[in-house]
C-alpha cells in the first residue's frame, strides 16, 4: 500500500482541466481537510483537494490516478469518527461536498435518488408533502448520505427500521480504473449474482467511489411519542431492554442514558432535561398511525417496566417535551467532547442480552485504569458508544491509559461475541482491532476482494484493512 | 472451470472414512440427485453423493477435493428452479439433507440457530409458545433454510418483512480450502469491514459451504386477515398496487392472480376458490395486534380500491376462508406445472411502477410467439413469475419458441430496469441472462471475488457466473 506517487505540477494541471477552479493545493487547502471529527487520530494534509461535480469528472480523475498510482481519499462532510476520510498516504482528497442535488423523488416506487453529498439534515425537506420518509437517523445530521451509505451508518431508529444498508436500493459507483457501474436498481428484491451493492455499502470508499444513490422511502407514521423511564441503576435499566423489545410494542428507538451524561448535555445545551432524579433512563420511542392506535403499546411498555423496577414512566407526547429529551440525546457526543480535553471512542455492538454484562465490564475497566468513562447508546440494538476522557492526564499517561482502555473494551466485546463497530466504521483508527476480531482468514478474503476491485490500491489506502 | 478430476476408488475410500455409510456412488445414487424442480434444464448425475453431518466432515472433504480438484456441488432439498444444486461438472454432490437440527432458540436475543438442512415447513414448530416467528415465507415450504439463505429466497411476506437476507444474522461457512469461518453474529448491526456475510447470502454455494446459520426472529403479530379484491382486468388490478402500498396500511403481502391460474389451482387442488367471477384479483394480507387495530387499515384499503375500479372487497378473516385463498395461491406453481407437458420460468423483478408495463408486454409476447403464458406473483415487490407452457408443441418448435419467449421477457425486464431474478437465483440455467443484464465489468468483479474465495473453482462450478 505504499509507493504512491506524489502529486506533481503536471498532475495539478490535469486535475484543473477536469475540474476548473475546484482544485486546491499547498497553502490553499483548508486545514479542515486534514482530519475528521476525531483529531485525536492525527492530522494528515493531502497534497491536493478536488471538489467533484459529476461521475464523469470522477471517472477521469480516478483513471488518471490509477495509471499514475496517486492515492485518492474520498471525502463527504468529514464527520466520521475513525479517520476514514483523511489522506493518511497523501495524494488527493476527492470531495463530494459540491454534489448535493436531490435528483428525483419517485413517490410511485417510494424511492429517492440523490448525489452523495446531500446532507442528512437537508434531505427531509425534499420529502415534504409526499407522506414518505427516510428512516435512517444517525446522530450526526451534518453527515452526507453518501458517507452514511459507505459506512453503513445506523442511528436511533435502527431497532424498528434497520440501518442504512436496508435502505440503499441502487448505487452508481466509479471503480479505480474509471469504469462506471450501476449496482442494484429500484427493484425491492434480487437474487441476481453476488450482491456487489452490499459489498460496496460499508466499504468506506476502499472499493469504489460512490457518485449517486437511490434509497428506499417508507410511509411516514402520523404520530410518535416517547416514554422516558427512570430506573434506580443502569443495570436494571438495561436489563429491561430485551423484555421491552419482545412485549409486542414494536418500538422505533430504545436508547439508554446515564444521569452524568444527561447533566453534561444540560450544561452543554444550557437547557433542562425533564427529569434527572434517577441514575439511569430508558428512552422508548413509538411510531404509529394515531395516538389511540399507540395506546396498547404504551400500556404494554408501562405495565412491563413498572413490574420490573422502573420508578415511573414519563410520557412525552408534546413537541416541546419530545424536543427537550431528543435534543439532549442528540447532544451527548458533543457534550462529552466539551467536558474533556481529548477523548477516544469505542463503538462496539454486542448481542442485546449481553449489554448488561458489557456495561458492567465498562464500569470495571474505568475503575481498573483510572480513566473517566462516559457512555450512551442504542440499547435496542446493542450498539454502545463508550468514551474515554483524558481530562487532566499528561500526554504519556493518557497514551498508555487510552490504549489500555480500548484494548480491554474490545476484548470484552470480543468475549461477548460482539463486533468492533456497530455504525461508525473502521477507518484507519480501528484497523488493528478489526484484524484481531475477524482473524487472518477473513482479512485475507477482504484483501482478495480489494485486489479484485482496486488492483493498484489507490482508493482510500490505509483504511479498513492494511 | 473445466479440467476437474473424476472421483476414483481411492477418493470414495477417503469419503467413506469421513462419512461412513453416507457415501453413495454408481447405481446406488438415487436419480433424485440428477435434477432440481426444473427437469427442463437437464439431468446431471454426480459421481458420488455424500450426506454430511457436521462442519468438520465438510471441512475435511472440501480440503481433500480442493487439493485434488474434484468438483463439489452443495445441495439441500433440491427444490430450486434454476439448476443451482445439480452437478453440471460431475464430481460429488455434498448434501445437507441430514443436517436438520434446530440448535438454539434464543428468545432474549430473538434469534434461532439452525443447521442448513432444516426445512422451512418444520421450523415454525420450534418457535411455538415463544411469541416469535420467522417472517421469510417462500412458496416452497419443503426447501431448506440453508438453501433459502444461499439463494436469498424472498416469498409472500417480503413487502412488509423483507427477504431472507434481512434475517440472516450469522453464518458458519467452510471455504474451499477447508477453513471454517464464522461470519456475522447475534449483533443486529455492524460496520466492521466488508460484509462477507452479505456476499455469501445469495451466492448459491459458489463461495463457501454453509454449515450453520443464525436467523433473526420478530414478535408474531397476533391476528392477520386477507382482503381478496376482484378487478375487471389485470391492468386495473396491478395499477392499484402502488396506491395500496402508500395508503398507510402497511401490508404484509400484496399478490396478484389471474382467473386462469386460479381455475388451474382449483382443478389441481379439487377445491373451490371463494370467487372466480373477475378476470384478476389482488390479494392483500394485513397483520396486527388485534382485529380492531387493523380496522383503519382495512378501511383505508377498501375505500381506496373501490374508488379506483375494484368490483368488491372480500374479507377473509376466518381460518377456513383464509386457507382456501392462500392454499390456492401456494399451489399455483404446481398447478401450472400440472397443466402442461413441460414449461420454463422467468422470475424477474421490476420496479413496482413498471409491473403494469411488464405485464402488458408479457401478454404481447404470448401473442407474438404463440406460446401459452401463465403468470402470478408478488405485486407488492415487483417480482413476477412468468411461465411459458409447452402444451402440445413438438420438441423443435418448443425449443425455438421458449428461447424466443425468454429472450423477449428478459429484454423487457432489462428495458424497465429490472433484474434477472427476484428470488429464485441464477444456477446454471440463467447465467447467460445474468451476464447480459449486468455487463462484463460486473461479471469480471464477480469472477475476481470467486477467485479470492475459491481459487481452484471447485465449489458449485458452472453456477451463477461461468
Amino acid at each position: 500500500m505504499s509507493g504512491f506517487h506524489h502529486v506533481t505540477r503536471e498532475d495539478l494541471d490535469f486535475f484543473n482541466e477536469v475540474m476548473p477552479g475546484r482544485v486546491f493545493s499547498g497553502d490553499d487547502i483548508s486545514t479542515d481537510y486534514d482530519h475528521d471529527e476525531m483529531t485525536e487520530y492525527g492530522h494528515f494534509m493531502p497534497e491536493a483537494v478536488l471538489q467533484a461535480l459529476s461521475a464523469d469528472e470522477i471517472s477521469r480523475v480516478l483513471r488518471y490516478c490509477n495509471d499514475r498510482k496517486i492515492a485518492v481519499t474520498p471525502r463527504g462532510a468529514g464527520t466520521g469518527l475513525c479517520g476514514g476520510c483523511v489522506a493518511v498516504h497523501g495524494g488527493i482528497v476527492l470531495s463530494t461536498e459540491k454534489m448535493k442535488k436531490v435528483l428525483e423523488v419517485d413517490t410511485r416506487n417510494m424511492t429517492a435518488t440523490v448525489e452523495p453529498g446531500v446532507l442528512l439534515m437537508e434531505f427531509p425537506k425534499y420529502l415534504e408533502g409526499t407522506g414518505l420518509f427516510y428512516p435512517p437517523d444517525p446522530g450526526e445530521k451534518t453527515a452526507t448520505m453518501g458517507g452514511n451509505a459507505m459506512t453503513n451508518a445506523g442511528g436511533m431508529r435502527a431497532v424498528r427500521y434497520g440501518v442504512t444498508r436496508d435502505y440503499v436500493l441502487s448505487m452508481q459507483v466509479v471503480l479505480a480504473d474509471g469504469s462506471v457501474l450501476e449496482l442494484g436498481g429500484k427493484n425491492v428484491k434480487s437474487s441476481s449474482g453476488y450482491s456487489l451493492i452490499d459489498l460496496m455499502i460499508g466499504s468506506e470508499g476502499t472499493l469504489g467511489f460512490l457518485t449517486r444513490l437511490t434509497v428506499k422511502l417508507v410511509p411516514e407514521p402520523k404520530v410518535n411519542l416517547s416514554l422516558l423511564i427512570p430506573f434506580d441503576d443502569l443495570e436494571a435499566c438495561i436489563g429491561a431492554v430485551p423484555q421491552v423489545l419482545s412485549c409486542g410494542c414494536d418500538p422505533t428507538a430504545v436508547e439508554f442514558m446515564e444521569r452524568e451524561v444527561i447533566t453534561c448535555a444540560e450544561e452543554y445545551l444550557g437547557k433542562q432535561f425533564p427529569d434527572t432524579s434517577a441514575d439511569a433512563y430508558l428512552l422508548v420511542r413509538l411510531d404509529g398511525p394515531s395516538t389511540e392506535a399507540l395506546q396498547p403499546a404504551v400500556n404494554a411498555v408501562t405495565d412491563l417496566v413498572l413490574s420490573i423496577g422502573a420508578r415511573d414512566v414519563l410520557l412525552a407526547d408534546t413537541d416541546e417535551r419530545k424536543e427537550s429529551i431528543w435534543n439532549a440525546r442528540g447532544a451527548f457526543l458533543e457534550a462529552i467532547k466539551g467536558s474533556t480535553s481529548t477523548m477516544d471512542e469505542c463503538d462496539v455492538v454486542v448481542p442485546r442480552d449481553s449489554i448488561p454484562a458489557f456495561m458492567r465490564r465498562t464500569v470495571e475497566i474505568g475503575r481498573e485504569t483510572g480513566v473517566r468513562i462516559r457512555s450512551f447508546g442504542h440499547a435496542g440494538d446493542g450498539n454502545l458508544h463508550i468514551y474515554a476522557c483524558r481530562d487532566g492526564m499528561d500526554e504519556d499517561t493518557w497514551k498508555r491509559s487510552v490504549k489500555d482502555v480500548m484494548e480491554r473494551l474490545y476484548a470484552a466485546a470480543e468475549e461477548l461475541h460482539g463486533a468492533v463497530s456497530g455504525e461508525h466504521g473502521i477507518g484507519h483508527a480501528k484497523k488493528g482491532f478489526l484484524e484481531e476480531s475477524l482473524g487472518s482468514r477473513q482479512i485475507s478474503l477482504m484483501r482478495g476482494i480489494k485486489a479484485a476491485f482496486d488492483p493498484n490500491g489507490i482508493l482510500n489506502p490505509g483504511k479498513v484493512i492494511s
